[in-house]
């Protein structure tokens, strides 16, 4: 059957507070750099009220990929749950300027759209402080049967493991996928979160719920539970169909059984702010991957996208992605 | 008398919401590029629907001006009017998360906190929708005679002069500082500002209402009605007591009856985003200048914080600007 749209995305909807922060910040207020951790209502308070001036603007993980496989070209789409109050009104109408169709209902009463705190420390390393808010609501009746059976790729995030029905809505649309014979794709997320759902992450990969898996070296490492990269990427090799591995600046791998091909992570002038790397090189790639190019230059794709993204402040792309790969030939 | 700020300004407290755009944008929307417009709530609300993916931050020229002197150091404050809202929050959090005194009272009822839409094309060049809000009703009664009494310098912004009430608020501002032999500064803000008060700007320079004047290029030639840029600057030397005038990438000049002194611009990479270039390169002036900084050292101040800001989106320092100049050298 021919697809409506290339990748659909499932993931927490999310705007983000970003904030430009020291060290000693962190260390004060008990972070791990780096990381994604929970937070509650009143440590939202708390850390917004402490961190510097703010940036706001859309993101979460998924929603961040989706938004760069359609400025690639791509048709795509997006589920997950807003509030509908100012933020969520923001996240709905910046995804739609993106070119994504999304139509999940907002909830009208319980807690407020998501938000993340972003503090991004001078080496561009971002922490990042999630208030899951609305999108913990997230439910198997959000998940559309027919948008899922009519996409090349169904993309979900790790992070879909934290609330808890979001996780029912998640295997719901795996099996619509592959009962329309689409590839399902996942991305470990966090170091942290791969800690907190270990066993749950392996069972999926095993049992092929997932075809396609998304990693950075450390979320990899935490999986295996192994400080020895090699033996780790081995271990993926045996569990995953097709698995792409990212190193930061040290580049990027697409694994199979039997295969292995690397790319060079793309030049950058200064990396400002790391946030949105993982999710913009998943879109580079996706989008080669969804379209039937070859592994290398989706790979290449990817590490362009991850370019753009580190460049500046936010995870949504500043430049148009399309023309960026026009330039570099890509496309 | 010792001051308890270097410099104290007076503006319209506005959140930017800035979108990437090409030419066709504003060509559909009839938008001036490179201008500031004034808009009511109905129009505020098709731009937004109309224009792409938003990043928030907050702005102001005024306010981004006294957030850079407070970033390199400099002891400042600011009034302005915001709404008790989300985004008055925001503005107010922002200000002083930077460092800035900030006490002008919230509205709680009338008009929403003002915004700006802000349409940044390819070429770097910016384009502004003002819904002024809140901002309209700053009044004589905001402005803490005792604050104004004790900062070296009164910055005032030209847009001041499309409120009502907000220009005798200005001028009340002005004869408080006078009275307590502080200097008194402006800058002309926008082309069509000063063709909006032409005459007004000229009487308060020539009458020494203002003693510092800041214009970019176009603003002094709609002051003086010349196309001649030279003339212009003739013209402002006889009227005003100093100017700084910015030329962008052809750098900046501060002129008196009988000095000049100019600098070239700053090299950047890439122009991202103009934004608060003029925000920013008074900044640099106005804390060189209120420490007793020699005016070509504060000049390349300027000229310093003005690469800053166009190097990426938003009129709100992304880098640590003290840290910055000491980096070249200014401090």
């Amino acid at each position: 059957m021919n697809a409506r749209y290339d990748v659909i995305g499932i993931g927490n909807a999310i705007v983000d507070v970003l904030s430009h922060s020291d060290d000693d910040f962190l260390k004060r207020q008990k972070m791990p750099k780096g990381s994604m951790s929970l937070i509650d209502e009143p440590r939202a308070e708390a850390i917004y009220n402490a961190m510097g001036p703010v940036v706001e603007c859309s993101g979460g993980s998924a929603a961040n990929t989706i938004v760069g496989v359609a400025m690639l070209g791509g048709k795509a789409a997006f589920i997950g749950k807003v509030k509908e109050d100012e933020l969520g009104e923001t996240f709905a109408r910046d995804i739609r300027a993106s070119g994504v169709a999304f139509s999940t209902p907002m909830a009208t009463d319980g807690p407020a759209t998501a938000r993340s705190f972003i503090l991004v420390t001078p080496d561009g390393q971002r922490t990042m402080n999630t208030y899951l808010g609305a999108a913990q609501n997230l439910t198997p009746a959000d998940i559309s049967e027919d948008d899922v059976a009519a996409s090349s790729v169904l993309y979900l995030e790790g992070y879909l493991w934290d609330p808890k029905e979001a996780k029912e809505a998640f295997v719901k649309a795996a099996k619509i996928a592959h009962g329309a014979k689409r590839t399902v794709a996942l991305t470990l997320s966090d170091a942290f979160c791969v800690d907190r759902y270990r066993k749950e992450f392996l069972q999926l990969i095993r049992d092929k719920t997932v075809d396609l898996i998304f990693a950075n070296e450390t979320e990899l490492k935490s999986l295996y539970e192994s400080s020895d990269f090699d033996s780790a990427v081995s271990a993926l090799r045996q569990d995953a169909k097709v698995a792409v591995v990212t190193r930061s600046e040290e580049g990027a791998m697409v694994v199979t059984g039997d295969s292995t091909e690397t790319v060079p992570a793309f030049p950058v002038e200064r990396v400002v702010d790391s946030t949105g790397a993982g999710d913009l090189f998943a879109a580079g790639f996706l989008y080669g991957f969804s379209r039937g190019h070859a592994a290398c230059r989706s790979l290449r794709l990817g590490a362009l996208c991850a370019a753009e993204i580190i460049s500046h402040i936010g995870a949504r792309p500043e430049r148009n992605l399309r023309d960026l790969a026009k330039e570099n030939g890509l496309l």
